[in-house]
């Protein structure tokens, strides 16, 4: 019995593993649950024992992944701290997680509430975890005003990378990241006490 | 005969309409000719006398967009003529084009190389038209250092607004889009002869 339950635990591996290369390859248009099981190896009753349509499928993989913890450690600097992020962000905007399956899912979004709703949570929670103690350790330096807005900060340091990315897709090279770092950094402390208007 | 060619403009211009709603609404993937055909109240045959496959129609709506001539005017300084670009971009990303289509578009761009050309071809017209224009003006007022990358400044211009309307789907108020240009002109300012470190 317990192999039969190391057997089943494969199984739904090999599933989710199948079901993240039918997305990055085909998209969830096109998704079907016999490519699913076929890319596994195994039968389609496999895949309705566990889930009753793709969506559910779906779903589930995306909140797994609000489920894992991140954490960032405190370079001691605003600065540093965005560098690290940007450096991961650049590395994870090269996967096809990101790059493939993340934008589709979020175009079925704009189609599909319970999508939407998933992929949401997911980055409130991943905001929660990494975004808001960085912003949060910015202001206990002085680096950053209190009132700064945790939400505004994300669009201002995660968009640029990931339009570059994932959008215009073009390379980034290490000098093009360093410039990238520099910027952001100018972009969230433009409402912090200091010179009010650098062109003066 | 003239009166047939009228006809078949306005065949043309219905399938054109019907094209973007279907993508709109069921994206790329579930495209079919006999839906778009369905939509625009005309037999699947009138489709394939204008194209050979639903790739044809896309390439051709795409290919159009990036035909148009956009142009923006100069408001005398880099913060004004951020702050309409970001106006028109706000307003433009509410329209189901840019919050359904393209990114729909963008992720087949990553299966296919030919929808990745024609994206990138609009994308670069796009760019040379305005986003060029304004940043040589600010270079000229001395706004901008001459060896301002204009690839960078796109990145920071368009990346935040695009990840907070198409991508995190968060509403976007009059107060945040003020800080938003203050910020972006703060980043591409970042590199800019002045105060070299704002948190000194």
């Amino acid at each position: 019995m317990a192999g039969a339950a190391v057997l089943r635990g494969e199984i739904t591996t090999a599933l989710r593993s199948a079901l993240l290369e039918e997305l990055a390859a085909n998209g969830y248009g096109r998704l079907s649950i016999e490519a699913v099981a076929r890319r596994a190896g195994v039968a389609k009753t496999a895949v309705y024992r566990r889930w009753n349509a793709k969506i559910d499928m779906v779903l589930e993989v995306v909140a797994e992944f609000a489920g894992r913890k991140f954490s960032l450690p405190d370079t001691g600097s605003l600065h540093g701290d965005l560098g690290l992020v940007l450096h991961i962000l650049a590395a994870a905007l090269e996967h096809p997680l990101a790059s493939q399956i993340i934008p589709d899912l979020l175009v079925e979004a704009g189609r599909d509430p319970k999508i939407a709703e998933a992929l949401q949570r997911t980055q409130r929670a991943i905001q929660d975890e990494v975004g808001v103690p960085l912003i949060k350790r910015a202001i206990e330096r002085g680096e950053l005003p209190a009132d700064t807005d945790p939400d505004l900060a994300i669009d201002l340091v995660v968009g640029p990378i990931y339009w570059r990315l994932t959008v215009a897709r073009r390379p980034l090279s290490p000098d093009d990241l360093a410039q990238l770092i520099d910027a952001t950094a100018a972009a969230l402390t433009a409402g912090a006490p200091g010179p009010p208007d650098r062109t003066n």
